[in-house]
């Protein structure tokens, strides 16, 4: 957390959220117009497609295009609420926690993909990794840092040994 | 985006939203207590604590002790909207848009942080490398997973240069 003497509500009347309201700030344009078909993660995919930014938030784009890769984060707006808490990954038979997998029938169904930045122009950002629906709405956007962002020697859990077996 | 053929809204009826209303599904407990002397980045950061998530997502947390490490998607819940577009990174003097600084004052000002899972246990997850305010709103845990999230040969634009320099 990055913090500075920036506005902050007042530390005092501090209290715990029952809900928290967001609002999209563009929209994924994407080859992929149905459910059917989208690759099952961002590392998969080659597909093409932009990111518009709604013009308000033109501003925040600046200084964007000199990084290769961004975090998007997203709104699985088709997620039918509430959802079951166990499910089967894809193709797999055993039930899992819904944190431990990457299904987008979560709680709060929200979706982070890293794409690769093509181009940045006006208020459209060109990428390419695509995995999700046309017209998804987007939350937020974040520059990809390895050096904060890529963890050494990690260890995988239950989809350890599947991922080139069934996903590549 | 996986997809299988669990529950979703029927397509027809889509409509783009205006806004988008999520629910926290835990909290942070951290030893910083205060917005002085938190850590810039969770991969600066060694100190310890624990997400408590609430008793009835419980069963969603099912195998997520065989990752070593995992995202966390929080709530700044102190960042008074709406937040001005560009603003000066950490130490910097040339104001940069916010899509491409990691500071949470964004128009959703959602953090992400990867944290080391050290233990699960009943509904708590120990985490070391907090740089997260304690009683943070928690909406989402997935696993990180390095097959996906690892992305090779990134440029990174305006920061190039400055990590090593400044911040760790």
């Amino acid at each position: 957390m990055e913090i500075s003497k920036r506005e902050l509500k007042d530390p005092r009347l501090r209290k715990f959220p029952d809900k928290i309201s967001l609002i999209p700030i563009g929209k994924i344009h994407s080859p992929f117009k149905e459910i059917k078909g989208i690759p099952i993660q961002f590392s998969m995919s080659k597909s093409r497609g932009y990111i518009e930014i709604f013009p308000k938030y033109k501003p925040a784009l600046k200084d964007l295009d000199g990084f290769s890769h961004i975090y998007c984060l997203y709104y699985f707006d088709l997620v039918k609420l509430p959802i079951p808490l166990q499910s089967k990954p894809f193709l797999e038979d055993e039930k899992r926690g819904i944190f431990s997998i990457r299904t987008p029938f979560r709680p709060n169904p929200i979706g982070i993909s890293i794409f690769k930045l093509i181009k940045l122009e006006d208020n459209c950002i060109s990428i390419e990794n695509i995995d999700v629906l046309d017209n998804t709405p987007v939350l937020d956007i974040k520059p990809y840092i390895s050096e904060f962002d890529y963890v050494k020697n990690v260890k995988l859990g239950w989809i350890k040994g599947r991922i080139k077996e069934k996903l590549s």
